[in-house]
């Protein structure tokens, strides 16, 4: 089956799609846009608190003494925390998402005798009010001796300064392949070994909302109720009813409307867990609101990493062998479990090739910053390594890199195909398909005559392309199941129940297109409510790309009890055979008697209020819960990314020309959200290539804390993103296979090939990102000198 | 089966019943008792307007003209409305609880042309706060032609003027049993025939907390939200979806707190109708909270009837035949379908007796006074007829009242018996068994001899008793299903989703009771979830006593989905036969093997996060939806109350010596739970027999809309209360037959009885409610005039 017949179809096998794959317009938006919304600070709560955090200003220090007396003092205060309040009251700190069993580095809720990083939370301020609170912020003495501080993650490994006591070097954790030297016959006798260190800078998920959270402790009740910015509400439900020692129905988490999260909002961090600790000590609500500056100093960062890369090729191309040693800045408190990433980054990093060798190391190093917390495919660097290794490769070979990628892509037809360093095996997957369907978009062709004519005018046109696979994680950890509860109300109108919620994700859309398909309902016809614990049945939320397709799976599995009900009261009251109803339009008709049906509304009528018109033993009403279980760990979903761009030399500016997803993340649910979550994926990626940059000095002082000096891209950045989908089903529900993190896995070495592309007639390779201006001025400038020099 | 010989007994044949039966303490209580419910007017919403009502002054009036330009011009008034805006809005106004198909009265929201009672709503008046919206009301000009009004119902049926001119005559229904010609042998041929025409006074619910609603309307989602202090979430759901032509599932109805129903909150009325109509029509929320002088003005009215009651007796007692002839004031706008339970009182009239021949004719009447709205047993009429005429002919025949009854009441060995007026056969009542363990439980024999010893010292005692048989409506209208969702959550505690809603009913408590011993865990584990339709399975609701029965139908139907799921995890993971597991505190335990075993929380992890190691064929995850549907249409339940007071003649005080309820509901699920509800409608028949009276004048004014004018019975007039239970199972699940309305049903005639016994020395009867002491002092000087005179 040649994955490219099929550009449009649909792997559901139920003829009666209608909204499935169709540009159905977001469910959300009639309330965002209006401005109707709620997000966690629209919460308001009777007598509402507000909370703060002291936050330390220097890198390393030991905390002499804490004195809050003048912020006490202050009117309208209400309490400071400090560790000794809020430390103890911690029972158990685990995540459903990582497992209770994974060795897991400190994560005290407020420092205790020691800051490990400007931004370490040092106490929390509780007041009246936001205003009150800041000001008493100020108020609080805290007496630190300083320490000399671990900044630079890459000598951090053998510094004699450690950023936790308890560990005999700064490493948090290690994983490799096999041997590298089992590799060294074939990287020693191959004709042609490339081999680069590549560096990534630090950046960050940088949703459009912070961090937040509105917690309510009623204590005649034992019950807490908690408001969360969050990617998973039974997330933070379980976590916190952990955290606390909460019987877990004692815990709602609502969430509403959270402003992205990208990952930065998947787990509970240190603020999350004292607001949590600090609601049961406080008569009313609290709300605890990040400022961006926090965001950017405090929630964490990712990507900060490099890799010696390195790949044995034969003399026409082919990829004999390849190997990294990968090393992860995850600074003082990274969210559990880098060294999982870490490992699985090394282990991707032969991605989409025919590469039958290949190890890597993975070394994951503390240092006095911000802690490494998730951000969208947070194992994105493999695709940076190996696609700015590959062009590299290309051009030390004089090879065109599309030639050189061709020969080693695989296709369709090569599979299964397993991943050399044992992540698993590849299926369902179009490398090869995609990436030549993206450079006919293109027309690669004419794009090179183009370049060779703008040379000859002293324009520096590029071209750079980024292909990968990557697993979406759907049964992959304790979240392999996902449920649905479905009421098909009694005037035939549908109510479906998931975990979800909208994170920008457009999962409500997604149920709603779904659950009328699976029902052959009108789209107008069913409602959603998600996001409320005490209200939806238990689900993993947003993570691994796997919202979608798990999702699709629970109401499939749902609806189909419901469907046969419905089926079953059509053919009893039409007198007609069970086979041969169909649902579709909102009726249930007789197959072959366009006259005979019957709307949902009057099988609903009878479902709930004539019991008996029910055919024996079909219970009555119309309501299910079912749960759906992940069909493999791991779903492989995969696209190239091409990117065209011209270079100024004398400005290092970059403008992007053109840029291309060709993706196969199976049949679409929804073509509108699969563009989105590739255009906001790919503007993330573009940003870390070009722009974003979590940037400490060597004190440890952050420097980028505001938008003036961490640069977002904006409109003006980034081009129309121009889609190409083909639709290989995958094995799950549906086919889909996920698409949620694939565009800033995809978009970084796609911009540092165009760009380096672009520059090749200078003679120059790009091996740290980002590329700044100064950074391109300064690379070609110095190929001038080697050259006149 | 004797059912006495089962006082404690259950019905559930569940040996692990923990808590069904168990004086469970009520888990609404921590909450309310430390104030933090939520009732309706705790709800605030951004930007929240707020209503009042400009009502009629007349009792009836063409409506000239209405100038609204005064109050409009007042800062901070929204709008004003009156019928020409909001009436035509109006889609369908029929309600789940009687359906589309019975012959409604008029129901405009607003009066439209003319006002037929005083406090008709004329206008809506809409500002920022209430201070101003009710200084506005007091701005809006009505221009009224005043009409005669027909106030008093027992000449209403021919009077000249017309409450509703559409109407021939001033009745709204009538029904009849057989032609009462048929038995004019009986009561020729009688050696005894007593007749007595028996009139009751209007009263009324008047629950703690007055009618109120707060609407929202969201024009960009086109969805409703409602929040309401009703006895029934999906009933206004479902309304006000009609109402407004809006589909059921953008109408969201949220109940928390409920401060009593009693009926009244039972169906929207018209002010909910204008609240729901105005919403679509402005920005933001709007909230209306009736005060205590609109409650009791316009929430309606009930009990405002009287009846020509006559028995036919043979010589030693036994009676012959009963018949009535029944007349009922619904005022001006009754609920539906005031025709329907007028034809019940008729039709119950023969009550729990052996009687074989009878028959009845009910007519509705209406006047220009507050409608006749449901209250806790609607048909509670028959039973003051019944009784009341029954102590009469006792004292006329010369036999003690008791000896009359035992020589005609029904036991639980003459079952089945067919009500001789076609309402039904009885079954599993216990009339004669509650009616001797009441008056054991009082010594009665012992009460007439300290009865005789006080008349010799010029004290009066008196004992009046009261037995009646209750139909429970469980399966006979619409909501003959009541479904629940319970979820086992990942970690083993349980939430369980009823429509329900706390109204003062227990329900929560109830709900968790059976939950828990349904799934053998314990009560703490498990949390409920009632009262919003976005979140609830679709439900009745609280009336006709049904809730009880119906919520443990749907319990138990859903349980058994997850107990069996349970069993078969936990006998695959122990190596057990499933036919070993027992479920029970909290564990599967294999029989007969006390250390194996596993907690529900083991069983949880296995079913949400290792699908793995699932039994084949057992789907992961621990939830279930299902859905109950009653065995029958009426469930019966009886009672027999006993009340012992003092009257002193002079003043014409009564006090309540001993108050005695001897009742057989069934299995009882929670004690305190049956009691709480015989207390409070026993202390609501109190009020009825001594105190309540909403009254009007002669021009239809009322004249008690203060708690200074409408006297509620308060702790000091009411004594402790006595129970005594039979626990005779009915033929719905668990064998719970209701309880919640027969306490105001049985009270009135045993206070009644008990003051007419006292006063027999005087040879007066009470044939008029309620018993004033002006009415004990003007009866005594009447009989002692007719006396002396």
């Amino acid at each position: 089956m040649s994955p490219l017949a099929q550009p449009n179809g649909t792997a559901t096998g139920a003829a009666a799609a209608r909204y499935s794959g169709a540009r159905v317009s977001r469910v959300e938006d009639a309330r965002l846009l209006t401005g109707r919304g709620t997000f966690v600070d629209d919460v308001v709560r009777p007598g509402m608190l507000h909370a703060c955090f002291v936050r330390s200003p220097l890198a390393r220090a030991r905390i002499l003494g804490i004195d809050a007396s003048e912020a006490l003092a202050l009117d309208g205060v209400h309490a400071v925390f400090t560790a000794e309040d809020l430390n103890p009251d911690v029972r158990e700190q685990w995540y459903t998402l990582t497992g209770k069993d994974v060795p897991d580095t400190p994560r005290p809720p407020l420092a205790e005798d020691e800051v490990r990083f400007v931004g370490d939370p040092v106490a929390l301020v509780v007041a009246e009010d936001r205003y009150i609170a800041e000001d008493a912020v100020e108020l609080v003495s805290v007496d630190y001796d300083p320490l000399p501080p671990v900044v630079d993650y890459v000598t951090a490994r053998d510094a004699e300064a450690l950023v936790h006591a308890g560990y005999p070097r700064n490493v948090a954790g290690e994983t490799a392949g096999r041997p590298a030297a089992e590799l060294d016959p074939i990287f020693d006798g191959a004709p042609v070994v490339v081999r680069e260190t590549i560096y990534q800078q630090a950046y960050a998920p940088v949703p459009m909302e912070t961090r937040g959270m509105v917690a309510e402790w009623s204590a005649p009740d034992g019950e807490l109720t908690i408001w969360a910015a969050t990617q998973s509400p039974h997330e933070v439900r379980l976590f916190c009813s952990r955290l606390l020692g909460l019987p877990e129905h004692r815990v709602r988490v609502v969430m509403r409307d959270t402003g992205g999260g990208f990952g930065q909002k998947v787990m509970p961090l240190r603020e999350d867990m004292c607001v949590m600790l600090a609601a049961r000590k406080l008569p009313a609500a609290v709300k605890w609101i990040e400022d961006r500056r926090e965001n950017l100093m405090s929630a964490g960062k990712s990507r900060h990493e490099h890799g010696d890369a390195r790949m044995a090729f034969d003399a026409d191309g082919t990829i004999l062998a390849a190997a990294m040693d990968f090393v992860q800045d995850v600074g003082a408190y990274p969210t559990p479990w880098p060294v999982g990433t870490a490992g699985v980054i090394g282990m991707l990093f032969p991605g989409p090739y025919r590469i039958a060798d290949a190890t890597f190391s993975s070394t994951c190093v503390f240092s006095n910053t911000t802690g490494r917390a998730a951000y969208r495919g947070p194992w994105q660097f493999e695709s940076v390594a190996r696609e700015v290794l590959l062009d590299i490769a290309a051009r030390r070979m004089g090879m065109d890199p599309a030639d050189l990628r061709r020969k080693n892509l695989l296709k369709f037809d090569d599979l299964p195909f397993s991943n050399p360093n044992g992540m698993g095996v590849y299926t369902d997957v179009t490398p090869l398909e995609t990436f030549e369907h993206g450079l006919t978009m293109l027309d690669y062709d004419a794009f090179r005559r183009e370049q060779k004519r703008a040379r000859e005018q002293g324009r520096f046109l590029g071209v750079g392309t980024c292909s990968y696979v990557e697993p979406t994680t759907a049964g992959m950890n304790l979240l392999s199941t996902e449920g649905a509860t479905i009421r098909i109300e009694p005037s035939g109108k549908v109510n479906v129940y998931v975990s979800g919620g909208s994170s920008g994700n457009s999962i409500e859309t997604t149920v709603v297109q779904l659950t009328a398909d699976a029902l052959g309902v009108d789209i107008a016809d069913v409602n959603t409510v998600q996001g409320d614990t005490a209200v939806t049945p238990f689900g993993g939320g947003t993570s691994g790309s796997r919202s979608g397709s798990m999702t699709a799976g629970a109401v499939a599995e749902t609806a189909s009890v419901l469907r046969e009900r419905m089926t079953a009261i059509a053919a009893h009251c039409l007198e007609a055979a069970v086979g041969d109803i169909d649902l579709i339009g909102g009726r249930a008709a007789v197959r072959g008697v366009p006259s005979a049906g019957m709307s949902v509304a009057e099988i609903a009528q009878i479902a709930y209020f004539q019991p008996d018109a029910l055919p024996p033993g079909t219970p009555p009403g119309l309501e299910a819960s079912g749960r759906y279980r992940a069909r493999e760990p791991m779903i492989w979903t995969n696209a190239t990314h091409v990117c065209t761009c011209e270079v100024d030399p004398v400005t290092g500016a970059v403008t992007i020309l053109r840029y291309i997803v060709s993706e196969d993340c199976g049949p679409m649910i929804n073509p509108n959200v699969v563009e989105g979550q590739i255009a906001g994926g790919t503007v993330q990626g573009i940003g870390g290539a070009l722009y974003e940059h979590l940037a400490y000095d060597e004190d440890g002082n952050p420097v980028t804390t505001t938008f003036m000096d961490y640069l977002l891209p904006t409109a003006v950045e980034v081009p129309a993103i121009e889609y190409g989908h083909l639709e290989t089903p995958g094995p799950g529900e549906g086919g889909y296979k996920g698409v949620g993190e694939g565009g800033a896995i995809g978009a970084p070495p796609a911009v540092v090939n165009a760009v380096a592309d672009a520059l090749a007639p200078f003679g120059v390779e790009i091996t740290r990102l980002p590329i700044t201006p100064e950074s391109i001025v300064a690379l070609v400038r110095g190929a001038q000198r080697t050259v006149t020099g």
